[in-house]
């Protein structure tokens, strides 16, 4: 007997089929004999659907009243889910994030979890309910809802199992797990059976989409192990936990991120300091940067290259061309057609040379690398977008990640598929 | 400078452009220099939709469940249109039934107001707020949502406008007030431009639906002054409320409603008690009764005959087979073509004759009575459905109602019709 949270995406609840079948899910745990709380995200599109109607009516919403609008969309989730459990004739009482207790600062859209008061959670689940609770949102010190911002109901499921001490939480979404590569792009990836919350972070802020950073981060502070899986089948997933192998896999997992441009200004005249003054102007613009790498001074000029994603570049721009003129660079550069390949494993902290054998392996296959980084577990490399897909196989069978099977695409049909492409939460 | 609490109905609420239209008048009162309080609808038929979404789930969706999951649609208009107030430079807070203090009973789906703590609501109105109020909902003292049942919107406005002394409680919808007779049966109908409190209930009672009779209510125990508008035109509407006329019009509105059956059982052996007997069984299955005639006893039985709504006939019919075979009475009869008419007007009171008058003309005109019941202010008969055009047009006229101008149906397109058609709360 366990106690779980379990947490299910915008797409396992796209439509009543969908919502029954996670319902029968919920129900055969509880039969089992253990105690559920299951966090729900927003039905399909629904909160593309609400942003859409605000901004009908408002370009620029209020905060405030957006993070309301928005919450009605997990509030219509957790009641639909508790009448599908209970028609199933097992009790069930859906939360608010007010009624479940998640206090967060008054930062909306993208506000914190301070706190979360259990009592109501822990009194529901001692009378034998499944508890389903509005993943995603919470509430202010002053009763005002708020929103957690992007990847906010994986971040309320970590906090729930957290605060409760929960054994496991459960992400359900519809990939079947954390994979050695995008199994779309590699048809050899492997599903991992775990991995640690330190390679999850790398690959997650390499470009892999199946976990958000914050709520793995969450995790490894309260060292809660997630468990990774498909709403759609009764296979495991990965389990994401602190690993306590001896011998680490030197390479867990490749991923890649075609969203990020590559900026270069260049002919920038070499004085001390000039990193920090262009740096310093693209963060007061709040334009994040990922990778930066400087030139070697020829001439008393250097180049300075940087990526930074493609939704920045619009209000990129007007400062970059400030600070050309007033640096008296000769120019800047954009190149959207990049692309970054990022080996993610724990064993390369006591491996040396895993660079040098990636970028022999880029290089016998004919891949330029335009700009490189490293972290202890995790090498990137940009290149041009277009070899992304020669380079992750090469890659992926160099460092012997590569399966028996053959990945196929699970039972999704059509209309399933394009609810998938939409942005979950 | 008033204190006006305004009410808007799904239909005003049906797509972003209504609720920019709402907006703008909100904003025209605000620069006007008066302060307001917006109680809103679901938008257009959202709320049937949220049932629809519950029943593919769950027939019979768990109440505390149901509340929930409705109230969602009120909260999204709420924070539609204080987006749309703010799109207009004017600052507007929504406020849920929780936020706005609404402290129910906690009876779910029909849940009573107990009380409503207006501090939040004052405090935002004292900062020169446009405050939205979501209707339709409240809390109860344990923190849980419920809902008012059908016209609770209407009944959210005006305990609002009872709560906060407020001068008047507009209530927008798509009819430009209260009429002689419904002007799409009578065109020459001509809108009220007042009626007191138990005239309004008369004739909500006797089918005509401007106004939820509960919210009506609710005005006469406060002493609210009601303004039943339309959201489409800025011509005044019919304003409800205490009628200080020396002389009362004799007859001040003329109501019909076909959704009643009228059941007749025959050949019931008459004794004491026998009315009682059939009645209890009647209220023990809860089913309403609205009008009953009981003939004159003839070889010692009688037929009871009694109206009640066509939706109840599937309840009803059980009991009136079982009482029929107990009390050994012939069988029993329903007629659900029949329409009842009903006569409101102040004046009756003190103008015997009008009963009198009301059969002439029916009679003058081939209407066969089949029912007859009276209040000091109402006269309803059961007549057949199909003579109801007739009898509105012949009422209308004989009492003196006509209006000179023709009524023609307000700038609704097809697609408004359909909206409005619709059912609303």
């Amino acid at each position: 007997m366990s106690l779980i949270v379990a947490k299910f995406g915008g797409t396992s609840l796209a439509n009543p089929q969908r919502i029954r079948d996670v319902a029968a899910r919920l129900v055969a745990y509880h039969e089992q004999g253990h105690h559920l709380v299951a966090v729900v995200s927003a039905m399909g599109t629904s909160t593309d659907d609400l942003l859409k109607l605000a901004r009908s009516v408002n370009e620029n919403p209020p905060a405030r009243e957006l993070d309301r609008l928005l919450a009605t969309g997990e509030q219509v989730s957790m009641a639909i889910m508790a009448m599908a459990v209970e028609a199933r004739g097992v009790p069930a009482v859906s939360l608010s994030g007010r009624q479940a207790g998640i206090v967060t600062t008054g930062a909306y859209n993208k506000a914190k979890i301070a706190e979360i008061r259990t009592d109501r959670l822990t009194r529901a689940l001692d009378q034998g309910c499944i508890v389903i609770v509005a993943g995603f949102q919470g509430i202010t010190a002053e009763g005002d809802i708020t929103t957690l911002g992007r990847g906010g109901s994986d971040t309320s499921a970590v906090a729930i199992a957290a605060a409760i001490h929960a054994d496991v939480c459960e992400i359900y979404s519809d990939v079947e797990g954390v994979y050695t590569a995008d199994p779309r792009v590699v048809p050899r990836a492997r599903k991992l059976e775990s991995i640690s919350y330190d390679e999850m972070l790398e690959l997650a802020a390499a470009g892999s989409g199946v976990l958000q950073m914050r709520s793995v981060e969450l995790a490894r502070n309260f060292g809660i192990t997630i468990h990774c899986r498909s709403a759609f089948t009764n296979t495991p997933g990965t389990l994401i936990r602190e690993e306590t192998q001896m011998e680490q896999a030197i390479v867990s997992g490749i991923a890649y991120d075609k969203s990020e441009a590559k900026i270069t200004i260049r002919a920038v005249p070499d004085r001390v300091g000039i990193a920090a003054e262009v740096f310093g102007k693209i963060a007061e613009a709040s334009v994040n940067v990922d990778m930066i790498v400087q030139n070697i001074s020829e001439h008393g000029t250097t180049d300075i290259s940087f990526t930074t994603p493609i939704s920045e570049l619009r209000r990129l721009k007007p400062v970059l061309t400030a600070t050309v003129a007033r640096l008296g660079a000769r120019e800047f550069i954009i190149d959207e057609t990049v692309a970054k390949v990022s080996l993610v494993g724990a064993g390369m902290k006591s491996n040396p040379g895993i660079a040098a054998k990636m970028f022999k392996i880029l290089a016998d296959n004919d891949v330029n690398l335009g700009m490189i980084s490293t972290s202890a577990i995790r090498i990137s490399v940009v290149i041009e977008g277009e070899k992304v897909e020669s380079a992750l196989h090469a890659l992926h069978t160099a460092f012997g990640l590569d399966s028996d099977e053959i990945f196929r695409e699970t039972q999704l049909s059509g209309e399933e598929l394009a609810a998938k492409t939409a942005k979950g939460r």
